[in-house]
């Protein structure tokens, strides 16, 4: 049905039943144990044995979330599927199926929702998601992309954010503050970095494409190598506050190790900022922070060693004093605060997490 | 912390955890099936022994499925879930938990969230659903209200949409009409009927609190009661056309027989608009369209026994000719056309909802 259309198309040209099949179209066949796919009042699933369910939500908004102007639909398909997988990894569990909610604007062009679908089907390839299910529905305001996830786990590989005790070390994965540069850039310049801006350039595809840790998450929790794990969608700074609060713990980091982005760090410094404050602030990269007992620290070296060059990072320690310390050179110092976004309306506007399932 | 606000905070002056601890402080202890519940990255849940998972996803948005002038806060908590649970009914499914996307305007007063968390949770009660997570996102568009629930049954009692034959009696649950009507009066006055209108005023609450045939529909899908089954949220005409396509058959309603809501028929008469007419293509009923094999008339009689008052009505067949025909006493027509309203704008919006998951 798709190809017939003609460009510029809009949503609300189609009808829902257009709409649904330039969707169903682009999907793959689904795997055997969904026994309801789309197309039905509900979806229907065969529990993988001996698991438990992991059920995770989010929602990007329009104009908070994200700007048109500055992603693709194709970005906007794998963000919201990327930050879904983000926090199923955060548990320990494997993805295994979504359903996708669209409040799309009238005017939004049919190619984009097919671009839009692709995106998503794309990352969802990867780590073998299936899309089972969904809705659409017209609106006349921003588009709004929900999504709920479904993983798997066996119950005694479940990784909460609760089970960090005083001694843990902390750690994170890949590098930290690309997407917070990525960001900057393009509420500064909607088309992005210059020509040859390598730095940039890779900042910019960290905030439009961030990288799920579903690999290391599902490892950390098989092999049962950490006490507690928590993704950090809006940044180091408001995940290790999450993080101490629900272990009763504080914290402290030190300054030198925390893993800036290197493409970030010159930018920050060219801008006139601290990359430390700004990476440690800033968020959309998704990465894990991963508290892991002294005791199980080889179990721990075994899962860095099929992290598939994923660089984990040792950069602090919970500990019992409450407090939430920065250690730099200068001396000892509060962790700046992460986004207390939606109090405070900013430009580009941010992501709201709940830390909520 | 909800008890210490005054009244008149909106959404925009409370910060994220002071949202998510207003939400949590509401929600009752979760089941103990609920291994991890609001707090983390994800839910954790067990699933039911011997069961599979079924899952649906609908979002109401303002100006489009509702307009916060005509309905409270409490009543689209009761809505979201019940829109929900009301697929997971017409799949056959027992419902068990849900997550909850809200994405609120920052000018929203704290106390209609609290309602609408409360209008949600009564009903959730009164079905034994767990609340187990979600997202709280600030918008500055309309309020988008997303849910995804979760449900479960044993596999040989699915009910799903394609499993209608030629000659299988067509029933519906409750009566039809009555949430349109009341769609209808509350988009000529906002205020509501008119004192001692106890006609429109059925119709107000049918619209505003619709109930879900959980308990019908999860006895239809243990007693094998059924061939097919959908919810009828985009009115009966929609419904219909919805399942004679996924079975590959026609059906012929006798108009006589349709279970028009009292209240509904002297008000449609009142305006001129033929009552069959409007009860057939009306939506926001979610009452149940079921195809029934004359095999299993007793099963479905015994079921007809359990629906404690809920009126079951006979109202036609399958037919092996595709054509949808309306019998009447002035002869054979066809049925009229649901809502195609994603196409065409309305005043006061409809939902829109695909049929998928």
């Amino acid at each position: 049905m798709s190809s017939t259309l003609a460009d510029g198309v809009t949503i609300g040209d189609l009808g829902e039943i257009a709409l649904i099949d330039r969707i169903r179209h682009r999907v793959p066949p689904a795997p055997g144990w969904v026994t309801t796919g789309i197309g039905d009042d509900a979806a229907v699933i065969e529990p993988a044995r001996g698991t438990l369910d992991v059920v995770t939500t989010d929602t990007l908004v329009e104009g908070i979330h994200f700007e048109r102007s500055f992603v693709s639909a194709a970005d906007l398909g794998h963000k919201t599927l990327a930050v879904n997988l983000s926090d199923l990894a955060a548990m320990g569990a494997t993805p295994r199926c979504v359903v996708l909610s669209l409040v799309l604007p009238a005017t939004m062009a049919a190619a984009d929702l097919d671009m839009l679908v692709d995106g998503m089907l794309t990352l969802a390839g990867r780590h073998q998601v299936a899309l089972v299910g969904g809705n659409i529905t017209r609106s006349s305001g921003p588009l709004v992309l929900g999504m709920t996830a479904i993983g798997a786990l066996r119950r005694r590989h479940v990784l909460t954010r609760t089970g960090g005790r005083p001694g843990d070390e902390l750690w994170v994965t890949g590098t930290l503050g690309g997407a917070a540069a990525g960001l900057a850039c393009l509420l500064r310049d909607p088309a992005g970095p210059a020509e040859g801006d390598g730095d940039l350039a890779g900042c910019v595809e960290h905030y439009r494409r961030p990288e799920p840790r579903v690999r290391i998450g599902t490892l950390l929790g098989r092999n049962r190598a950490a006490h507690a794990a928590i993704d950090l969608s809006d940044g180091l700074a408001d995940g290790l506050r999450h993080l101490t609060q629900a272990c009763g713990v504080g914290a402290v980091i030190d300054g030198a190790a925390v893993p800036i982005d290197e493409g970030a760090r010159r930018w920050f410094e060219t801008q006139g900022l601290a990359p430390l404050d700004a990476a440690v602030a800033g968020g959309d990269d998704y990465e894990l922070l991963v508290a892991v007992s002294r005791a199980h620290r080889r179990r721990f070296a075994a899962v860095t060693r099929l992290a598939r060059g994923v660089p984990i990072t040792h950069i602090g320690e919970l500990t019992k004093d409450r407090a939430l310390v920065l250690r730099t050179r200068e001396g000892d110092r509060a962790l700046p605060a992460g986004y207390e976004h939606f109090k405070t309306q900013e430009a580009g506007g941010r992501r709201q997490e709940t830390g909520e399932a």
